[in-house]
């Protein structure tokens, strides 16, 4: 696919920055064809709750800056997941209890990409608060009667049908690297307490993790490079033949088949193409940390969510009453047990994973669902509660029907190996995809909204 | 002390709510008293940074309210802390660059508490970003030319010379317990989680822990129920007699006279009083623990400042830039192991800490140094590591001279037994101080501004 064949917002974000950067386009041409893209589009996608009335004039003032001050992202147009606070657009965290409201500043990560040239398109659907209650009204741009996924529902589907190159997103369950299964995008959730959760709704202090969208390993690379994730861990340097271990994890019972053949496939090609590919069982005691992870989310989210309950009452939707009220009913001891046991499942998940350059994983437990909730997070919260980085490749199945929905994998690696990470990830994700990623036939994509 | 014979600012925040629960005195007349206090004393202790203009409106208010629409704190004046976004009064976290920024919202903790009832009176002096870079300008109530301490600067002076009766903190090293110690009154940091931060400055998202001032243990056992601290783990049911261990931590060389003669005099008192009191040596290990949380904390500040040092350049104050340039020069490989360093410790300190109702140990090194710099904090910053919920309680010292400057003990138990610790502080209080904190003698201080 050549560029000039492309409409620019098919470009990724690293082609259009080198575009950009040699004035083969302008940031105002660039964010015209993007709103262009989403004034066609999100009608029947609805990934967007409010588009930015200034992203126009923004791109023209950009336009004009002299060449040495223009900041690694100039002029590039990305979307943010709203739940990040922003100056100049409402940020509701989809929650009636939160329409319209309009905050005094950006959120931090938002700040950050700004400062270097970012242009914020506007703000995608969630999942309310990223936790619970209220779904994203988000389709699935490859099929619309299907879940995005959630709960960066709309950013996930930005990316996925062109309307931005990459998009800001969270996750504290499975909440950025499910969506991206179900679409057909990259994604990358970093280590844990890497990026800066200031100005961003909090949902659980030791999961809430930023993470964003692209639609190549290079765009998720440039956010990261952005967001200091670039610094190397002194890890041993890897050969010419990647190590990788593929599990399915504790869960395996709850796999469909789409996502066993997505993890077959990849690890025959990976094979094929001359890595080392191992099976790998985790420890029996992994099993717990799914437990684990609702004990400390749902008792940081009765944290999280206490004055909303005290204030708002039943104007608040019962799945928050549900943690305020402690309806698991769990005690502190059980508390300290799971923190004590996500502790101790960091310091061994590391040990093993240090075995290997890349450890691969399911990222859902098969396609998007039909409907619009948010889909199973088993097969990530266990990664987030480890703290590790993890990032989506799609990956194409040779199916039987023209148009398969997508499916991705996990690739995941020890705490701290961002870089490595998105470095081993970049040469998987060749071997994967001889093709673009599974979101060529998008645009011909036509199904009704349920 | 009999309440007809104090004003009413000097009251405890629970002898406000009873006199306000039968009408013996209303919200607005505690709330002038609180004012005039201020009026009276900030020019010389300047623990405010805003004063709420709307709090006598606000006090009216409350007044008119039914009876049964009345919170737990119904017309209880506070401080609050400048790092908490309120949506009526600016928040500058003591930063050049925030001046006069006005947030759109309360912070979470702030939310909580007005939604009970409490009038925030306004906010209150910090260290910049309750982090580094400026001294809060806050003079010690017992003696102006010395430091209040930092961060909670304001905070604690606020508490200690009767402008408020309650205040708001937040601990990322030391800066609520030892600003406490510094002030002479009680103060409570919570089990690490337990309190939302959401609406706050973050600093260390490991550590970033709200905390509070009062004048008794019952004041501060008071917001930790409306903070929902007040569930019981559930350990062995103690005994008449305490089972209390001392302790001066690891850095038992920095401890100064004062502060070795406050945990002396603190054992010898209540084993006189028939507690049992053991002498407890922790762990050779322990001693990495300080060194693991400036290794945790600078690369978390790393993250939290990124956007500022990224947007404003040299009028960030260097401090931060220390943060984000990685001055320390600390490897991911450092960050990982001060983690795991932490998680172990957690665990290991709550297997010794069971074994007793309380730990005791050092607030400080020593009574407030001269000048405005926040102090030590090496020996609270382990115990922030460790998560574990700290108080401090002034302790009365037969001292040679007629006003000795305030020194309190730091009480300590397991993680998430906060409404234990709450209980036995005030059994060792009363043992302490057979009088009231020492905070007696404050209105007759006056020093001179340095």
């Amino acid at each position: 696919m050549s560029l000039a064949a492309s409409s620019p917002n098919q470009l990724t974000a690293s082609e259009m920055l080198a575009m950009l950067a040699d004035d083969r386009i302008s940031a105002r041409d660039l964010v015209a064809a993007c709103l262009e893209r989403i004034e066609a589009r999100d009608g029947d996608v609805r990934a967007w709750l409010a588009v930015n009335p200034q992203a126009l004039a923004e791109a023209e003032r950009l336009d004009a800056l002299p060449r040495q001050r223009r900041g690694r992202l100039h002029g590039l147009p990305i979307a943010v997941k709203d739940v990040f606070d922003t100056h100049d657009m409402p940020t509701t965290y989809n929650s009636p209890l939160y329409g319209g409201f309009q905050p005094a500043a950006d959120a931090a990560a938002v700040d950050l990409l700004r400062a270097e040239g970012a242009i914020v398109l506007g703000k995608t659907d969630t999942t309310e608060f990223a936790a619970a209650g209220q779904d994203a009204r988000t389709g699935n741009p490859h099929d619309l009667t299907r879940t995005s996924g959630g709960s960066s529902a709309g950013s996930a589907a930005a990316v996925a049908d062109f309307h931005v190159p990459l998009a800001l997103a969270t996750q504290t369950g499975g909440s950025t690297i499910r969506p991206a299964s179900f679409c057909g995008v990259y994604a990358f959730k970093p280590s844990f307490g890497r990026v800066s959760r200031e100005g961003m709704k909090l949902y659980a202090v030791s999961f809430d993790t930023v993470g964003w969208y692209g639609r190549s390993v290079a765009d998720l690379a440039l956010l990261a490079s952005v967001f200091g994730l670039d610094e190397p861990l002194l890890l041993a340097g890897s050969q010419d033949a990647l190590k990788i271990a593929v599990t399915t994890g504790p869960f395996h019972d709850r796999l469909e088949d789409a996502s066993l053949e997505a993890l077959a496939t990849a690890a025959g090609r990976l094979r094929e193409a001359g890595h080392q590919v191992h099976s790998l069982d985790l420890p029996a005691d992994f099993d717990a940390l799914d437990r684990h992870h609702r004990v400390i989310l749902h008792r940081e989210g009765q944290a999280a969510f206490r004055n909303l309950a005290r204030r708002h009452g039943t104007l608040l939707h019962d799945d928050f009453h549900h943690r305020v009220d402690n309806r698991d009913r769990t005690t502190l001891t059980d508390l300290r047990e799971a923190y004590d046991g996500m502790a101790l499942a960091r310091i061994a998940f590391d040990e093993i994973a240090t075995n290997y350059d890349v450890v691969i994983a399911p990222s859902a437990a098969g396609v998007a669902p039909v409907g619009r909730k948010p889909g199973d997070p088993v097969f990530n919260a266990s990664w987030t509660l480890l703290g590790v980085p993890c990032l989506n490749v799609p990956i194409d199945l040779e199916a039987s029907g023209d148009q398969p929905l997508p499916i991705g994998v996990t690739l995941i690696a020890p705490r701290f190996a961002d870089s490595h990470l998105l470095a081993h990830a970049s040469r998987i994700a060749e071997v994967l995809n001889a093709k673009a990623p599974g979101i060529k036939n998008v645009r011909e994509c036509r199904g009704s909204r349920p």
